[in-house]
């Protein structure tokens, strides 16, 4: 394995590494491998001059709202119409063998819907500031766009993600198995403006977010959390929020369970105690082995997963191989990434690439050789604070295999000859 | 003027402040405006439970890869058909008046072809990598994916930008007048890691890279700069590029002209002198009032908008008011933005919220008191090299008004009593 830990320039590639494992594929991959073909005639580049190259294309705003090339119609959310017993409480999952780098497209990012997309006319939306407030307030959506906003970058995951790998379901593909996350740039109104603008009573503890949704999904939110960092964001990625993602305004709560970045937000409700809305209550607790269940789990531990090879993303070809991936933390920034081979017997540091943010997804990457053999590629995430991703059986040995929610273990990916990867557990 | 420099939550907003102006629409922004109706029915809220609440919406996957709201479809790329005499060579620009943070949407980001869209099928997508190497190359999109990549975000800045604001068109809106421009995040392969795979040779001085497009744009860049920083991107924001942005690859020039990140990429030739094609000599270079021209002028230099109000974002209230807009440099990290609210006379720094990043944008606010009287709003970017941008007065001194391109001179809006603005010149 080469050293992934090397910048890029130094990933010592020598053309020969990686034409070897093209020409493995029949030579299809390159033509002229060897190059001399294109030396012998450097007059006839390009051998074929292509049909877009003898003719116009479309024109300037053909699609004054683009959209992705007709050849990547593969690339979309799927959803898994076993899991749930209805489409609009359920879930789609971002196809995370499809993507790079950290920013995930709006277009792409996961939904988790309790009653179905609330399609809000932005004209007739409203937010509620009640509670223990000195003056209750109803914002419109202007209202809400005159306050000063802040623009911050986060990952989104659902407390279930990778929930049926808990008792081994050993879903078939890093989209089922970890798509229930996604990292966008969000923009919007800090909590702590909006509540000091309703004048927040010194009694308050909890907030009760709310959204507009047929399910009118709520949840507790201490009030620390509220005033640090949280955000209602009305933008993501530089437009409005999506409707699947709460359009016009959602809540953002960095590092913790997505449940909890309520969408549709319809109010805000100071109280001195929580809740015990059926989604802290009934769900998202965790049920452990001995009946007890752990409840206001908010936090989303440090994790990561190999989205290539992957199940969905077989390697096809031997030689310099990139092994790529994701991995955040609810509880800062990630540190280091280690990547293993021999699943979980020999670890290496993979080389992060590109923006290191607090409560984001990094990308990771780690060249190896590749000649066919067996591989069971596992990744973990090391955040600031030290905390190490645990394996599935450390989690299961505290936690039992009751409850969906927070499964954070190591993934593995097993390599077969052929390139195929399967869903494995390894002891 | 607040100052703008504090941290949002010192903003000082204070609830008599944002509901003043709301009032003075008439009542219909902020229902209840006082807040008493709310306090007294606590029980009643919310008043009007919405349809959206009333039943379930679409289930998940509704659409396997999300679209905007329909209650935003005038946020699109705009062109301007008197500009160009075919929209095949021509632009449309970003809504920067809709947007936020410093991240465009895919979907958004402004368009500039030359022979039109390239629709080229991934199959059949090469890459050649010839002239002064050991060895010629020829990869295909496969190819290309293998190679360690790195993830990057960067403005990509039209030469052209801002072009017909030389000579005074005054063009309504920031959309069109500093719309050639978009920020997002790019993964791809760096350009020295292919040339070291081929073998560079130590004679190289340039490289020429060359579109597929029907117009085979061609582009010359210096050596120095392809082996520093230069990448061939496959993906925006994650995902494969859009069509209209090149798809499967097109070269990243960090800082320097957009016209040289060169779309739908088909070859790199190394050569010992640029190649005079013709985007670098009958276009894209500056010509002087004596009639001699400036050519071979890179780099985007520092520059900003107010994209907030703008003529086509005019202000709706008065009272507490959130200015807002981006600031770019193509030599290194902005260091610090001005506003102005009087043309020019007298100056504060604005907030910088979010990421400021190597030749990215970075999002900008100064949050105003606005009782309605006439305002000349006006930004200057100012970068961690010390250069400040300039006036357009400065500019035309050194440059005359005959070329369209490198136009970073300071933008006035004049936002009228009405809260409209309009485009305007200062001296």
């Amino acid at each position: 394995m080469a050293d992934p830990a090397d910048p890029p320039s130094s990933d010592r590639l020598s053309r020969r590494r990686l034409l070897q494992g093209a020409a493995a594929l029949g030579g299809s991959a390159v033509v002229g491998a060897d190059g001399s073909e294109l030396a012998a005639n450097p007059n006839n580049l390009p051998p074929n001059v292509p049909p877009w190259t003898r003719s116009l294309g479309d024109g300037v705003a053909a699609r004054p709202y683009g959209q992705p090339s007709t050849f990547e119609k593969h690339v979309v959310r799927r959803d898994v119409q076993w899991l749930t017993a209805s489409r609009e409480s359920s879930v789609s999952f971002t196809p995370l063998h499809e993507l790079d780098g950290i920013i995930t497209p709006s277009g792409l990012a996961f939904e988790r819907h309790h009653g179905g997309i609330a399609e809000i006319d932005p004209e007739d939306y409203r937010l509620i500031v009640h509670g223990l407030v000195g003056k209750p307030l109803m914002l419109t959506l202007a209202d809400l766009k005159r306050f000063p906003r802040v623009n911050r970058i986060h990952f989104l995951e659902c407390a279930a993600n990778s929930g049926m790998e808990w008792r081994g379901a050993q879903l078939d593909g890093c989209q089922y198995t970890h798509g229930m996350i996604h990292c966008v740039e969000y923009t919007g109104v800090p909590v702590k403006i909006l509540l000091a603008e309703a004048g927040l009573k010194t009694t308050a503890k909890w907030i009760l977010a709310e959204g507009a949704d047929a399910a009118a999904m709520g949840r507790s939110v201490p009030i620390a959390k509220a005033l640090d960092d949280c955000v209602i964001a009305y933008r993501m990625n530089g437009e409005m929020l999506r409707p699947e993602q709460g359009y016009p305004a959602r809540l953002v709560v960095p590092g913790w369970e997505g449940n909890m970045w309520v969408k549709w937000l319809r109010r805000i409700k100071v109280g001195d105690q929580p809740w015990q809305a059926r989604e802290e209550t009934a769900k998202y607790t965790d049920l452990l082995a001995d009946g007890k269940a752990r409840r206001f789990t908010f936090v989303m531990d440090a994790k990561s997963v190999i989205t290539a090879p992957s199940p969905q993303a077989p390697v096809a070809h031997k030689g310099f191989l990139v092994v790529t991936g994701l991995a955040w933390s609810g509880r800062g920034k990630v540190q280091r990434v280690d990547v293993s081979l021999d699943g979980g017997r020999n670890w290496r540091a993979a080389r992060i690439d590109g923006l290191v943010l607090d409560r984001a997804c990094v990308r990771f990457y780690a060249g190896i050789e590749w000649h066919g053999e067996d591989l069971l590629l596992q990744s973990r995430a090391i955040d600031e604070t030290g905390y190490v991703q645990p394996t599935k059986a450390d989690l299961r040995r505290i936690r039992g295999v009751n409850s969906v929610y927070h499964n954070n273990g190591i993934q593995t990916w097993h390599v077969l000859p052929s390139g195929e990867v399967e869903n494995v557990e390894v002891s």
